[in-house]
Order: structure tokens, then sequence, then C-alpha cells
């Protein structure tokens, strides 16, 4: 009566500056991606493990973190989506796997 | 002798309105989860890739997230005693592997 | 054109009181890892899923969480280099699996 069924999904982290966040959610909502949580007022500084050597944040930029749980076969349309902004401005996306628990959720 | 021993753990990431942090801890704690790390003033939207369609999040909802590592065996537990909770509100609980060092840690 | 590699990497997450920031992210700078972003205010309690039934954090230690994407190769590193500082003082690290896109990322 209580079991919790998990369903595998995706996390995206995205993380970028502050100044970006309406494209980022534009992006999400487009995709179809249902919700985001966002992380706000963080710091950063350089590639995040990346391969380039190329500056990714100053330390002093405002960066935020959108965490949003995807089904998987959204991770490479949105990534593609991502690629001409990355190619353009600081960033970095990481992709996990989850599970989340199927709780229905309504407001009252 | 500097050997790490990693071992796994499953990562809980709860997040839900600011206002029911204390409902949330005390069932980590009633479980028996040893800590957690809370992260405040998230912003959110939406229903996080549920498949229900409801509203989860309002735009202006002050949330939080609650990460705890916890032992395998107390996932399930957990969820069920989350359940009853989000079948009434707003929130989600993403699941994930983890492995932490163990690492002894004292405090003067 | 547009298709999106995925990089396995390695996430560390390094919770830890704010004070020792910088110890932490010169340990990380001087390991190779190439960059990090930071989440502050964070509170916690206890012990975080770890045996050891000591106390880690009280509930009034302002953390800070550094979230650095590394290289499979630099985990056992890193956490050998950080068991000394967590001897002495309170912290968690956790280990898990991310996937990195290869975005070339240029600041102007």
């Amino acid at each position: 009566m209580n079991a919790v069924t998990l369903y595998p999904l995706k996390k995206l982290e995205i993380i970028l500056e502050g100044a970006h966040r309406e494209f980022a959610t534009d992006l999400l909502d487009r995709a179809g991606v249902k919700g985001y949580t966002i992380v706000g007022n963080l710091s950063g500084k350089g590639s995040h493990g990346l391969y380039e050597g190329h500056l990714m944040f100053n330390e002093d930029d405002v960066l935020i973190m959108i965490i949003a749980a995807v089904p998987a076969e959204l991770v490479d349309p949105l990534l593609e989506g991502f690629q001409p902004f990355f190619e353009a401005h600081s960033g970095v996306v990481f992709v996990s796997d989850i599970q989340v628990g199927r709780l229905v959720k309504f407001r009252d």
C-alpha cells in the first residue's frame, strides 16, 4: 500500500552565470522538461575538469546551478541545445543517474 | 598507511518547502540517519520530471534541499516515511549512488 | 555536427566549514583539478552516514560544499590528501559518477 517505486531518470546540473538563467530555463521549458530547482549565489573557478584549458569561470562571477531530473531520451537533445550557448559562454553541464520515487504531488 | 577506503552509500536529495524543514529532519533523525546538510534559498518550478503533470513548485516558493548519505537499506523506509507528506505537499526526493571515504572525524 | 560526446568523470562534493575553504581549494589546485564550484551558507548536522558516531557538524556551523569534476585517477590522491585534514576537522567527501559534455568553452 505504501510501496514506493523508483524510476530511473537523468539529473542535469547546469552551472552557468546567473545572467543567463532565463535563457537556460526557456531552453528546458521548450524541450519539455517538467521542472527544475535553482541554487543561486555560487562561486567557482576554472574549467571543471574539462580538457580544453580555457578559462571557464572567474572567481567573481555569480553562478547558478539549475538542477533538473529528465527522462534519458531528453539528455542528448538538451546537450545539443545548450552547445551553441556554451561555445560562447562559460558553464558546464553534469549528467548523472538518479532515481525518483513516483510520489504523486498535489497542491491545494 | 594513508589508504582511503570508499564505502557505497545512497545519497538522498530531498527538495521541499523550507517551512517543512523540521518535519523532514525529524523524520531523518527518527529513521536513524546520522547527518545531513541543507542548502537553503533555492527556487524552482514544475514537477521535476515526474509524470503526473501536477504543479509541484510555484516560482516564489522558498525551497530547501536536504542532502543525506544513508545506507542502502534505509532508502525504502525513508521514501515510505516521506510518502504521506508528499501526497499533501510539494517536493521530490532524488536517490543516487555515492561513495564516501571512511574518514574518522573528531571535533575538539 | 552538433553531436555531444559525454565523458565520464568523478564528481567530488566536499562539505566542510567555510573557514577552511582556501585550504581545500589550494589542495585541489595543487592536485591539478581544473575547476570547482562552491555552494555557500549550508547548514548541517551529524556525521553524514559514516559509522563512527562522532559529531561532525554542529547546527550553527557555516558550511560550504565544493563541487569538482575530476578524472577518476585523481580521486584516490585527492582523498589521501584530504585525509589528514579530516582527521582533525569536520567534513565529508562524496564521490559519484557523472558525465560531462565536452563543450569547448571560450571567454571573450
